[in-house]
């Protein structure tokens, strides 16, 4: 198939590679004359410009933009997708994103893999980045049966296993597995280096294993990503938030109260809960 | 030498193996026959046994014992560890051992290997495990410096790097990114769990990728640990986690005020501080 790819950051750039390899013939849509001499160089797309244009005879076009893009597309893009194209995101929140592209594309179909590093921009893509990936479709009432046919296959032919659910499930769902994880990793930074203390400050950094490395890693990721989640999903993010303080008050308290059995079982509930949840 | 090893779990058995690969002669004691029988079968030591007077003509004797074994020490066992022989710890606080164990043994030392991982028991230990830790000494006024420097060589000679801290520095240090880590850990997993909603849950669970695998790791390891973490260094980690609740709160408030300036600057900042503290 003729498939466009706009933006060729970690996603984009990653699909290309991996759609190149399954056959599929790529037109890639950068922002700068930059980008688009590293992507000719990184192969990540059979053809990479500029131009909108390039997408006029792609069949599918996948919008691998940040969420505040996809929220305000520019006129030359709209003007430079076919009427009969399907049309999907890549973005980490699917309501308000939906909302916008149903009126804008009627073949519009939101999706959102999940995979991703802590890398960002045109030098991050890697084929193998969605192997065995959870890639949600969300289609609404709206949406045209075949584009979600054909898209499913898509996906599935990239080795990624597909899931469905409403939109509004789905920035439920991530708010809690995927956006809470990085105001918590960021929080815990902040409470290590609020220490006015240089030397205590030093050992702690002589000390971190990988448990601190592990538990923080999603606050160093991309910073504009955190924001747009914060702006585009604020009422399940605050929600997460206020649920998790709830818990963590609850851990304190016994702490607090040298309520050890209760702790006890409660660590043993978590660790449980975490074994038959994560394969 | 002649190294005793009294506990054959993660931390012991990985000693064991590590140190007989290097040419020492390791002696063993485990709690019961059935783990005998286990470490025997993995070469954990050259010697094992339930019996403490295995012991008796030891040069060093490393305790990989849980906290609570550490401070409510056997009869047996103190009877059997010869005058002049070097003891050591591996337990993760070291104020409340070191100050039982300097008043029990003359020539004890804390120690304290940053390295782990989420299993535990005789089947759990690895030769690599130490490969580059680090591992805190945390000698008092009291201690032997000739025992110290010993002891040092031989956790040098583990291709580990010595940090040198006081007994209450490492417990605020480990409570801020060790111990802390943990307690929030477990909140994500219940506040994950909470949800009344099964569909909601199964979708969590279908979504869940590296971000929260990572994030909620620590909330998955020994759990006796984490009661014993909880009871021996109870004020630090209320410390740090009426901190880490500040700052939580910090971000809420953003989010809520959509102060998105100000959002962007403070992820920013913590990402900034992670990669300047993370190797």
């Amino acid at each position: 198939m003729k498939i466009g790819i706009v933006g060729l950051g970690l996603i984009g750039g990653s699909l290309g590679l991996k759609l190149q390899s399954l056959g599929h013939t790529i037109y890639g849509v950068v922002n700068n004359k930059f980008n688009e001499k590293k992507a000719k160089e990184k192969n990540l797309a059979n053809f990479v410009s500029c131009e909108f244009s390039l997408l006029k005879e792609c069949e599918i076009i996948i919008l691998a933009l940040p969420i505040k893009d996809l929220l305000n597309p520019s006129q030359q893009l709209l003007a430079s997708i076919p009427k009969d194209t399907i049309v999907t995101d890549v973005g980490s929140v699917k309501e308000p994103i939906i909302n916008h592209w149903e009126k804008l594309h009627p073949l519009f179909i939101g999706s959102h893999p999940m995979a991703g590093t802590e890398k960002k921009g045109v030098d991050s893509g890697f084929e193998d980045l969605f192997n065995n990936a959870k890639w949600i479709i969300t289609p609404t009432q709206k949406s045209d049966l075949n584009a979600v046919r054909i898209l499913s296959e898509l996906i599935q032919s990239m080795d990624c296993e597909i899931c469905h659910a409403s939109p509004e499930e789905h920035d439920e769902a991530v708010s809690l597995i995927s956006h809470l994880p990085i105001f918590l990793a960021a929080a815990l930074i902040k409470t290590v280096h609020q220490k006015k203390n240089e030397s205590l400050l030093d050992l702690t950094q002589k000390l971190a294993a990988t448990g601190f490395a592990d538990t923080s890693r999603v606050g160093s990721g991309n910073v504009q990503l955190g924001l747009d989640l914060a702006i585009n999903n604020q009422d399940n993010i605050l929600n997460a938030i206020s649920n998790y303080k709830n818990q963590l008050n609850k851990l304190e308290s016994l702490i607090k109260e040298k309520n050890w059995d209760l702790l006890y079982n409660s660590l043993s509930e978590a660790k449980a809960s975490r074994e038959n949840f994560i394969d």
